[in-house]
């Protein structure tokens, strides 16, 4: 970790964070994490979210200091964008950011462009959540149980549940630390996984009925339109992990969900397991993402997608 | 751990190493972890499984230890159970593990009747994969790479992917130790999580169609009998993991899969989450296991041992 980037932290009397659009786990994990530690060093402190805390995380500690950015808001000494690979990611936010007189950038992210003053970006490290972990112990800053608990949530969703091959011995040991404060690692779990809906376990079984192999296998598809999804009762936001289904086949390397938001923009969520680089297959259509976990929004139809996304990994495969 | 137990470990020349009928992640795990370091300290050692490994665990170092026990079978120094909490879940090997001179019985069942000479239960322990990996540690023997692969597997799908409560900072410590030998989270996670076939996905499909909600949605129950289950093209041994579609609905306390394994035997998985006992209601069908995860086999049709668990669990709920 850059010795300025610490120095400049520590001499802020107030911070602004943000996390990239969409937030996820890590990103919210990560942002309140260390909003909650900055605050309790005494600084003033600002979560600039580009949407409301998904449902899922409504449970971490520290969500009374998110909010939405606009235009009145207060300009801090410090904007850091946490787990955000572009600025685009930042969404709305992107020109706001770069208010502040400083700004900092800290990432996992491969594909990250390195646009803000400071940068530090460790494209090893499995979550955003253990680049925080080792910031605020730089910061000697204080780990409590909601920090914890919000840094266990970050490396536990980003890691898939320290499952995925960026697992190290070095996550397993933060973890170790995370839990020696006394946080309930039954209850995070049930928040983070025990929390489907029959709606959405009635949508997980309209995937696997419209789930598709293609190339030998090698290749799942789940192409949902909205009436797919609103006829099973659940909501949008229940599609989360469904691309997970297609990778959990044996023989699938790579796994992609084509989700309909509206007549002409899709979404697309890609996964591989050991040698498709889906992160390039997402920068065909201006998307991004990591070598194993990517996504992009294509314009079309979702049939229209569909085809694009076939093809594209097809030469991959 | 008791001295006694490092000490006839230690001085056995020949060891036959039990696992539990139907052997488990941790079952197998353990067995062929602890069968490996003993044979690479110069004993002869047998793992003597009631049935064949699972073709999910088929990928673990160390299988061509495992075979089955029969009269003509050689008589070891010293016979050790692992993760069997009484000798009825030893099977039809019950008889033969108490011809050594000497036996150990290794468990982390919070049911176990200490049913050897000498017994090691730990109810504290996630898993008898940790209680193996410290035996390993007292016995002072090396945890090699194939052994690391056995141990992680072993821990990792009895605390369900470190996400139950059983889950502490140790257990992520012991994870942190295997891991720096060199294994291959992603590969191994793939092989434990990523091995569905089509079929199974067929019959979680399946089962969310048959899902069941009582009790104001706190009690899940999937009932499956064999044609269910064969008119997707799955397998029996697919079934294993269904138990947890119920559990994972936020509303659900217990989850009940009944399984029909023939007209008149019916095999019963039990998970709870906060606070129902289930190796109590389990305990009514003289089966067993842990608080929040337990088994029992009713003798009936699959309708009337469904009433009968649904009302067991009722009452407690």
């Amino acid at each position: 970790m850059d010795k300025e980037i610490i120095k400049l932290i520590s001499e802020a009397g107030s911070v602004a964070i943000f996390p990239h659009v969409n937030a996820d786990g890590d990103a919210i994990g990560s942002s309140l994490a260390l909003g909650m530690a900055l605050r309790n060093s005494g600084k003033k402190v600002w979560v600039y979210m580009e949407e409301d805390i998904p449902t899922v995380y409504k449970f971490l500690p520290g969500g009374e200091l998110a909010g939405f950015y606009d235009e009145s808001a207060d300009t801090a000494d410090l904007n850091i964008a946490l787990d955000t690979g572009d600025v685009g990611r930042l969404g709305s936010r992107g020109e706001g950011f770069f208010m502040a007189p400083c700004t900092i950038n800290i990432d996992h992210h491969i594909t990250n462009t390195k646009f803000a003053h400071l940068n530090h970006v460790n494209a090893v490290s499995a979550s955003t959540g253990e680049i925080t972990y080792l910031l605020l112990k730089k910061l000697e800053m204080e780990i409590n149980a909601d920090i914890a608990t919000c840094l266990y949530t970050a490396i536990a969703t980003d890691t898939g549940g320290f499952q995925y091959q960026n697992t190290t011995a070095e996550t397993h040991k933060i973890i170790a630390e995370l839990l020696s404060t006394g946080i309930n690692v039954g209850e995070i779990s049930q928040r983070i996984y025990d929390n489907t809906t029959y709606e959405k376990l009635k949508l997980t079984a309209k995937s696997i009925e419209l789930l598709e192999l293609h190339e030998n296998s090698k290749l799942a598809v789940v192409a949902l339109s909205l009436e797919d999804i609103f006829s099973t009762g659940a909501k949008e936001e229940d599609c989360d992990g469904l691309v997970n289904i297609g990778r959990s086949i044996e023989s699938v390397e790579v796994s992609a969900l084509i989700k309909e938001k509206s007549n002409t923009e899709i979404r697309v969520n890609l996964r591989s397991k050991n040698y498709v680089d889906v992160s390039e297959v997402a920068a065909i259509f201006d998307g991004g993402g990591h070598k194993r976990a990517a996504g992009c929004t294509i314009i079309g139809t979702i049939e229209e997608a569909k085809k694009k996304i076939i093809e594209a990994i097809k030469e991959r495969l």
